[in-house]
Formats: structure tokens, sequence, C-alpha cells
């Protein structure tokens, strides 16, 4: 009566390997990774050169069958990965560094091997917990009341992004193109790009200019608006950045959140670099007043020391992320009964998605918050002594005092804007030559190339930063006895 | 004449692991992680009350203290674990499986631990062309010329949502309000919440008519777009589904394609369940026609098992993505030089995120391609011989002959639509409540509710269907048992 069930799949093929299989590959792939992390400190910061024979070395088609283990994570270790910026390792000050604890790579072995779906309460509500109570440490870290909530996102452009949806949604009428939204000049390109992405022309966005701390201008902040509402535009976001990329400037929280008020702006907070120095005092002090943002974003794979994948962004009103982003299907589980929990889908851009929470909780559980805010303090201490230490090189002007870990310096030139970015330039790679420390540049508003150290790395210590200020003091020398005339 | 150097952090709350306490820490997860993996068949598919239970026994405030590792792994693996949907396991025939292939799980374990930042190609070349393999493998799967390109994203949502913004950036003006969009009524519905997120009114996403087998109907495709061209609206996208959640039906591609080309929309293919099909020959025939789409979705964590967190969205010519997402700042390492090369970032909405090329890329290479091809095409002969065998259980109906490895059925019942979704309801709960297997239902356009069975969790083989037939086939005779009228 029954037609013959189908053939099973060719056994000499299998796709799921033997429990001895997999354990063969974790520890394999243990090894290597425990030898890689344990040796860090000792692999160059950077590379020199062979970035096309290393792509060319993996460049390949689909591999039509399997091959060893042992094959496979040599490629992955001996040949693609030597060639790369050592963004885990402790000399790394460049962009905005992370580290990578290892902690979060088990926690995403785990995440990944049981494969529960904890975006949704029904689905998975003990692993939904363990996400929700990441979000929730990080209210109650920002002095957020109990209505807030939020979600945990791939980085911070991701939440910056849910953030202009959110109050697109909350402040404008369905018609929303004559809405302008603010931020300095320093602000983080991602937030033109939700702009962007989000249906508003990017010269909606208005770079309003920053004072020479690097940070937004009230004054001009207040004219901008102004002007805007006598064109018959709307305005409608006000963007502070608690901790720019480019010089670590925290915006003037407390007044800005005035004007907003006042203006009736949604205000979001980009914290992704300075959000999680609220886990010290220093750090609380600068940052005081984000509080009353309508919206935050935090980056733990910054200041959390994460490895890379992981922002958040927190809305005080956690309502205004459901109604910008809330959509459900008939094929879908329903929403939890409790209006107190939230499914994650509900108020974020995805449905699928990985374990997020458990790669942030469990180095939280297995270390303790306060290892964390040791660590944090250490950065600000190095960052604070690095611009100490550097504004007594000869040579080196400091640009601003660091609020956080960031310094922001440059070699001190005669010359015209040209000749002084090319002599900075040339420090720049002098230092980055020698492999010890990869550190970054960036201009100014005024075209000024300037250099920066960003100290966030866990692995990074006194010893490091040392390190970097001899490698700068010994590259200004040679470079000057190059060239007498600088 | 130097300032004292900061003080270190307490040594006695350390970050950073030593690399024998790292080594335990992976090797303690690795031992759960296998034991968890190898009695999946043995675990319940899904599971019966104490969601409340699982959620209170983690709630806690953030730890201020370190945990040690056994406590740590037995929290999760003990209390939050258990009490959820076993997506990983054999009996998940619900909603869209995946799997979750440990392979994955291991390299973002490596992903995670050495923490590089393939997203841009000169900060670490090799291992951004382990990502560019994979997304130019997919191309060639679908049949893309070498313009072709795209991006892993998180999801299926995150690449629907940038092939909406795509569209709109090349089909419409910058006041775009007036644009609307057309897909089936049976679309996911990740694709009204991306043209609501792009700024779209939900109410320009046009859910056209489904015929009789669930696909997109021309005709009514046809007359929507004339309607709305009189109407002064501007039709610019046609999302085809290929693989819809509901019932796993294949839009008309060809007819589809002819109409796009002819009322230049942009065409996209949602092939976010159907995608990898395209490594079998019958699904080569199925979604012929897919390589003239100007965009297409694929999940990895969809139909080649890999853990969630893995979409990707390709376009047939790159640049499309790199106009509408490309947006560069200056504290950013340099676009890659060669043309043919492009950053992730630039085509995404993304900067920092995760590596997520390792985590398809690993799997390949240490299975094969054919494992896979094996894998999809047992899928499909058990779609279709569970939907012969439903066909033969007195009582059922199947719906729709499964175009992929989904089966749509219910159980027959004389009375009103309400009575008969009872009655359909009743037999779901049935079958769910003996947690051998676990199916999900949905609503068909006329509000009739339908029970699903999808077979694409690289776990379930021909034992699993065969235990869901015979649960069906003893749970219908229970329910007659109970209500003889029905």
């Amino acid at each position: 009566m029954s037609s013959p069930p189908p053939p099973e799949p060719d056994p000499a093929r299998p796709l799921e390997s033997s429990p001895a299989e997999l354990r063969e590959l974790i520890d394999r792939a243990a090894e290597r990774v425990v030898e890689h992390v344990a040796t860090l400190a000792d692999q160059p910061a950077s590379y020199r050169g062979g970035a096309e024979e290393a792509a060319a070395a993996v460049t390949e088609p689909l591999p039509q069958s399997g091959a060893p283990y042992a094959e496979v994570l040599d490629l992955v270790f001996d040949r693609a990965l030597p060639t790369s910026f050592n963004n885990a390792g402790p000399g790394f000050l460049a962009f905005i560094p992370g580290g990578g604890l290892v902690e979060s790579a088990v926690a995403d072995l785990i995440g990944d091997a049981i494969n529960r779906y904890p975006t949704v309460f029904v689905a998975a509500p003990g692993l939904y917990q363990l996400e929700a109570n990441v979000v929730r440490w990080f209210c109650d870290l920002v002095g957020y009341p109990e209505s807030a909530g939020g979600f945990l996102s791939s980085g911070g452009s991701q939440a910056n992004f849910s953030a202009v949806v959110a109050a697109r949604h909350d402040r404008l009428p369905p018609d929303f193109l004559r809405g302008t939204l603010y931020a300095s000049d320093q602000v983080h390109h991602s937030i033109t790009k939700a702009a962007s992405l989000a249906g508003f022309p990017v010269e909606n966005v208005r770079k309003v200019a920053s004072d020479d701390g690097f940070r937004l201008d009230p004054d001009a902040l207040r004219e901008a608006i102004a002007a805007d509402r006598r064109a018959g535009l709307q305005p409608f976001l006000l963007v502070a950045s608690a901790g720019t990329t480019n010089t670590g400037a925290i915006d003037p929280l407390p007044e800005l959140a005035e004007i907003a008020r006042r203006e009736e702006l949604w205000l979001h907070v980009d914290a992704a670099y300075g959000g999680f120095f609220l886990l010290t005092e220093r750090g609380r002090r600068r940052l005081a007043g984000i509080d009353v943002a309508d919206s935050v974003t935090l980056d733990p794979h910054k200041g959390l020391f994460l490895p890379y994948g992981t922002g958040c962004l927190l809305a005080r009103d956690v309502a205004t992320l459901s109604r910008s982003h809330g959509l459900r299907a008939e094929y879908m589980p329903p929403p939890p009964d409790d209006p107190r929990r939230v499914d994650f889908c509900d108020v974020s851009p995805e449905l699928s998605r990985g374990f997020r929470g458990l790669r942030v909780w469990l180095p939280f559980k297995l270390r303790g918050a306060r290892a964390f805010t040791d660590q944090l303090d250490e950065k600000l201490d190095l960052a604070l002594w690095a611009a100490e230490e550097l504004a007594r090189v000869e040579g080196i002007e400091v640009l601003a005092e660091p609020e956080l870990s960031l310094v922001v310096f440059r070699r001190r030139v005669e010359g015209g804007l040209e000749e002084r970015n090319r002599a900075n330039r040339a420090l720049l790679d002098a230092v980055n030559a020698r492999q010890n420390v990869f550190i970054t540049g960036t201009l100014t508003p005024a075209g000024e190339f300037v250099l920066r150290i960003c100290v966030l790395n866990f692995r990074t210590h006194l010893d490091r930063v040392e390190r970097a200020l001899s490698d700068i003091r010994e590259c200004l020398d040679e470079l000057a006895g190059q060239r007498p005339s600088a």
C-alpha cells in the first residue's frame, strides 16, 4: 500500500559527525585557539605586505569533498590568519579596540551547538531569560526605569539604525522626508548611513560644528534647528555622542537633553564606545545625564571586550521600539503573555539570529562585573598617563585631554596643512612599521591629520602603552634625523 | 619628570584567563556540547509547561563576582536549556528548521577567539578571502555573472531589508513614498517589515493573491501593477518567494521575471528557505530562472543547516549594493584597490560584525559540498514520501504536493471554518504533546488553519518522519474516539 521509503544519503559522505569526531575537532581547534591567544603578545600588531598572497592562498571554488581537520585548521591559522591587523592583541590601539574574550567564544560554541531560538520567550524561556537579564543589566547601568528595554544587535550600526527608525516612527508623520536630524561633525558615520537606509536624504543629517574639545556646540545646534524650522523642515532627532570615534569626546549631555526636551526632539546617545565606562565611577560622572535619553547605543564588543558581533540598543520606553519594529505573522509563535516580557524580534529588525545573550552573559557570570570595572579603570588611567607622557615629548602636541581612554595627538611641524599632514602620516607609518603597536589617524574638521591612541583592549596594559610611547619617541628622532627641516 | 605609571588592576579579579584556564573552560564546554548533541535524538522535541520556572531559575541582577565553570555550565545546560523547543534535534519539523552544524560552532569559537576584522580586505586579507569565497560560491550556485556580489547577513530579515533598500535606491527618486512593491499573500512578513523599516507605508506593500498552489498569480500581479500606475503610484519592486514559509511554494520565477522586466521592477527572490536546494538537481529545475533576479536572499542557517545567525543577500550587480549601502569615514581603512574586491561594510548595513564567513566556509571545507547535496536530496525525498503517506491516511488531506521539503495538510472535518480550525489545532496539540516531533501550523489566505511538516534539519531522517506519521495517525484515532462527531 505504501510506496517504498526513500533511500538514505550515501554513508561515505556523512554530514553529521560522530561524537568522537566532534570531540576531536573541538580539541584540535581548542589547541590552536589557546596557543594563538597565549602568544598574542608576541605576535606582530599588524602586517607589512603579503595581503595578495594571503588571499590567493585560500581562494578556491566550492570544494566538493571534505578535507582533514588538521589541514583545514592549518589553512586558517597558518595561511589566512597571520597576515592581518591583530585586533585581539595587546598592541592594538587603533580605531576602537575590543579584544575578544575567549569566554564569549566558548559561549558561541555552546549557543551554536545547542541552536535554540531565544529570540522569543516561548521557544526557549530559560535561554531567553539569560539574554533578557543582559538587557536589564544594561538598562540599570544606564539608569533607565522599568519601562525600558531593548535588544542585542550585531553591532553599533544596527543599533543606531533602529534608533533612527524608532525616532522617525515616534516623531514624524508617514511622509517624513522633511525630517531633519542633528549630530556633531564628529558623529560616527553609521548615523548618516542609518538615516540613509531609513529613507532620509543624507543632506537631512545636519553635522553641527563641534567646539575645540570636539564636542557638539549647543549654540550652533540651536541655530541649526531654528534655521530648519524657519525653512519648514521638521527637526526630530538629536544624536549625542558619548565617546566619539575620532577623539573620544563626550557631547554635553545635560545641555543637549535640555535642548531636545524643549524642541521635542528624540534624544539618542551613541555610547557605542563610551557606554560601558558607566561601570566605573569616573565614567558615570562623565556620562551623567545619559539616563534621560530616549535611546542609547552600547557596544559590548568594544567596552566589554567581547569578540565582534554584539551591539545593543536600549530605549527608555521599550514600547517605542515595538511600535516601530513589531510585526508578526501567522506562522510565528504567539508573543509572551506577560506584558513586561518582550520578544526580541518585536523590538528589533531581525527574526532569526544567533544567541547573542550568551556571549555577554557568560563572561559576566564567570568573571563578575568588578573584573570589568577594574579593566576599564585601568584603561582610563593608561590613556591619561599616555596623554601626560606625550605632552612631555618634544615635537608632540596633545590635542585634547582624554575624556575616556582615547588620546589624540600630532607631530608639531612648521608648514602648511599638507606638509603637516604628510609629517604626521610619516610618523604613523614609522610607528606602525615596528609592529609593536598598531595606531590609526583621523582628520579633524579643519582637515588636520592627527594620530590616535585608543586603549580599550583588555590585554593592553602599562608595558604596551610604554612601548607605544617609546616607539613614538624613537620614530620622531629618526624622522627628525632624516629630514632636519621638519 | 614623569608622573608615576597607573596601578595595575586587582590581580585577585583578573579578566584574562591563563592558557590552562581557557583550555579547561573549552574542555568542560566541549564535554557538555558533545554529550548534548549525542543525545539530541532522545531529548523531547519541545516542552510541556515549566517556562516560568525556567526563566525564574536564571533571573538575577548583574553578578559582581565570578562563579566556577562547572556551576555556570550547569546553569545553562541543566536549568535554562531543557525547557525549550528543540530546534537542533531530529524531531524539529516546525517553522523552517536548520539544525546547528557543530562545525560552525567550532568556526565561531575560532573566529571569536582570534577576533580579526575580515569585514574589510585590508584588515585581514586571508580571512576576508574565506568569506569572499563563500559569497562567490553562492553567486555561482545562483548562476550569477562575475558582476555579482553580496554579503553574509545575520539572517533573512536583514538580507531582505537590504534588498528593499537597494531596489528603492536603484528604482525610485529620493521622494520615494509613492513607490509600491509586490509580493504574494504568502510572502514572509520580513518583506513588509523591511519596507516599513526602509520608510514605506506598510500599505504600499501589495499582497497579491496566490493561486491554489499558494503561488503568486501573475494575472493578479499585472492587474495590481496597472491599477497602481493608473493611481499615480510608482511600482518598483517585485518580491518572488522561492519556498514560502507557509507552504514551501515557489512562485513562477520565469513568468515573474518577464513581468518585472517589462514593468521595469527590481526583482528580488526571497529564497531564504528554498535557495540551497540549488545544490540538488531537482532544486535547480524548480528554481530555474532565479539567475535573472536583481537580488536573492539565501539563509545558510536554513538550507545549509548552520546554527542561527547567518543569512545572505546577493545582487546580480554588486554595484547596486555599494551605491545604496556604501558610506565611509575618515577614521576607516581605505577600500581595496582592486575594484573586483568589495569590502563587506560597503555593501551591507553593518560595520563591526562577527566573522560570518568562517562558519559557512568551515563545514564546506570539512565535509564537502556533496555531503550537503546528499542531505538536501534526502529531505526532498522524505517530504515527498511523507506527503504520499499522509494522503493515504483517512481523515487527512494534503493541500499541495511538496515542491521542496514542506508538506501542508489538514484534518478533514465537517463543519464551519471555526470548527475545522479547532479540530486541526487539536490534532497539532495532540501530536506535539507526545514530544517525539514538533510541528506547527499556519493560516491559509482563506483563514483555514493547516498543519505543516518541514523536513530540513540534517539530523532528521526516515525514522523520525515515520514517527511523525505514526503519531499523527494515532492522535487522529484518539481524537476521533473522544469526539465521534469529528
